[in-house]
């Protein structure tokens, strides 16, 4: 079983009533949502609101994977649960971080970046984006054909000020002209990494179920082969020959 | 002074008045002429139907980098020019393959793998292609803003079966609705070898200045550090304490 | 169920008393022997000597994962053996590549470089080898504290003319003074490649616990997400937009 | 003309005659002093005690290639000249971390991990140590031989937490029986950071040949492409076609 926490910002769903239309339970409530139909997966939300964001350590240490989504609040998260979240990611958590999240303070820490790029949302609707699978291989493209299209998004584009990802899985192309590194892998410490790039609050990008898809599989790929101590820094005796 | 190799399989020109009125000295000409105009750069030709390929082992053992395009003809280029080629780009040799060069017998022995894609190339002019620059920091790209624009190219699309690149430079944009992985940079043995994907025989595409410039930068950057002699594989004693 | 072939070239089993006694049904008998024990793992093998290498198109086909172990006689895997064991790799096959396999033709060609590297084996035994894993989170290094020795083993040593791994996972110590890249992961196509250098022939390396380990991860590491078409190159229509 | 700036915590040599009698000038002086005898290097150098620990924006917009050296002070570098000096790199200051600087703030800033290690001095000498070229080809190896010996040297040891290396260099092999990734690359935004183990403050490592070599070759590396604007997170147009 897999034990996910989504960890939604909450604030754009309180203000905005596009949002809210599109998300009544929260961008949180409908990652979770779907999730949580699967069999294998497990699932709790947090928010910023919550005390310590609703990532105490004790949520952590029963987390497999944490999904993280955040746009107009980055600065309000506190350094110290940044710090906690990253320990558990060195340590073996899963961290799926989608969209704006590539602002997130937990991100460009774990990138060590700034993770900046360019960007537009014009219109109602944005850019309508097609994402091409670079890597058919792939736990995370699995189920997904060559590409798949989302009617309306804010465009991401290139450079994207991230290091080279230990692997890319999908390009996002633009109706505007655009391209992106749209689905990007790394590992750090024990801890897998898996960036996303849709998922802008004004658009229903986490009803359309190739989004769904590739969300689900990031989450069973980003589940650690195993949870133990963090790598520590000993001071070790000559080792002893082991036959 | 860098000593170019500029190899054209020179068949479409030959055959085809299109090609020939884009390219009166062929797409080898057309190439050594805008290298040659760089006083680091000093630059020959060598054609699939000369003898050996123009590619004698003394021609390999006095190029630095070697230039690649073919496509009608890959299956022409006799394997042992193709070995040949091969261990000298080991031995440190650059290489730069261009456009449909990803076909090519050399590129695929380099690869490892087949080096497919997707194609389309419709009309006069094929799709307009938008090149973004995603290694703003990487010699090969100074001197190139944001982007650049082709009028109408092939368009080649993803997936595109190659090993991860060890960096990514550029990634194509086509008005069909396509992307590609346009400029990609590996390292084999001592050699370096980038792909660049602009070149369709029938469009003007190395006459455009941004072209050169990426080409041309591609040249100094595939340069050796030094042509010393391969890596070999030899019986060695326990190493001596060397202080 | 996980389809292992292991191929073995099986000469020095049968002209050296040494390496008769070491493994008496072969070196692939040893390995499908332990491998054989695992419920999720069906095992056969396949030598040089039989026909087709015993590698027909039927046996690839249904093949998840081949194991490769070669030495003297790499020159006599006829070319269109490797040929069809690269096209399944490309289309998924895990290829777990063992030692001396390092100079196999089929190593070779996925690599696309020399493969070379310094070698010795003095005395009876050979170096003592000390395997330090520097990936604690993989799937291979499960099991695995954070090295095991080697009572005896040839020692290969750097450089080694590979392509940067995708992932580099143990390091080999050797008390004559180098260090080997000892365990390396690459994707090829749509395949699955594990280079693990223990198991000269004279050394009764496949019947320790800890190399046991190693290859039974690699195994079950190397199974394909899916077996489907290798990668084409098709001539494409424009995309439809698919909402 | 490359302008390096050797940064030195400047602690041990102040209180610990051993280092004080190796470095009278201190790690920085001795650093400064090899460097300073190219003609294509200029040097200039900065401590912890100095007011803003002698890295001032001026300083760093006046500095191509930053070294660090730090060990038992690593708490007192103030957050904002970490940011500051992340901000340069990121806009594409080189930077050459040695040794116990693994540790120090700027370098798992930038590489988002512990950067934990096991290590070990035992006795007066430390270790005897081994560095392997792994990349011959690479612009940091040149003019050095197939590997170099130091006579004692702290053992750094793996697992060591840092994101899989773009490019590694060197492996160490020490007496004890352990092995290290002692020369990794990495680009973070427009920035080349080059780690290089070897420098423990009570051995004389900085005054020997080999690693002088080394370190000169890392700045001429490290040296930027350019010095432009950090990468921005611009609100953009639609690109307007350029032919």
């Amino acid at each position: 079983m897999i034990r996910v926490t989504v960890w939604n910002e909450y604030r754009h769903e309180k203000i905005d009533d596009r949002v809210r239309n599109i998300y009544p339970e929260g961008i949180h409530g409908a990652i979770a949502g779907f999730l949580g139909m699967h069999e294998d997966i497990t699932v709790r939300t947090a928010t910023l609101d919550e005390p310590e964001c609703g990532l105490t350590q004790e949520v952590l240490d029963n987390t497999d994977v944490l999904i993280w989504w955040g746009h107009m609040a980055h600065h309000e998260v506190p350094e110290d649960v940044v710090v906690r979240v990253q320990e558990s990611v060195l340590k073996g958590m899963g961290l799926v971080v989608l969209h704006s999240g590539h602002h997130s303070k937990i991100f460009k820490r774990l990138m060590g970046t700034s993770c900046n790029l360019s960007w537009r949302f014009e219109g109602t609707d944005g850019d309508m984006e097609r994402l091409w699978v670079v890597a058919p291989d792939h736990p995370i493209t699995q189920g997904i054909d060559r590409y798949f299209d989302l009617p309306g998004e804010e465009m991401y584009g290139e450079p994207f000020d991230i290091p080279e990802p230990d692997k890319l899985l999908f390009l996002g192309w633009y109706e505007g002209g655009e391209v992106f590194r749209s689905g990007c892998c790394w590992r750090r410490g024990r801890g897998k990494i898996f960036y996303f790039q849709p998922g802008h609050e004004t658009c229903p990008t986490y009803h359309i179920h190739w989004v769904q898809t590739v969300i689900t599989n990031g989450v069973r790929w980003a589940e650690p082969e195993s949870r133990v101590a963090a790598l520590e820094c000993p001071n070790v005796k000559k080792p002893t020959p082991k036959f």
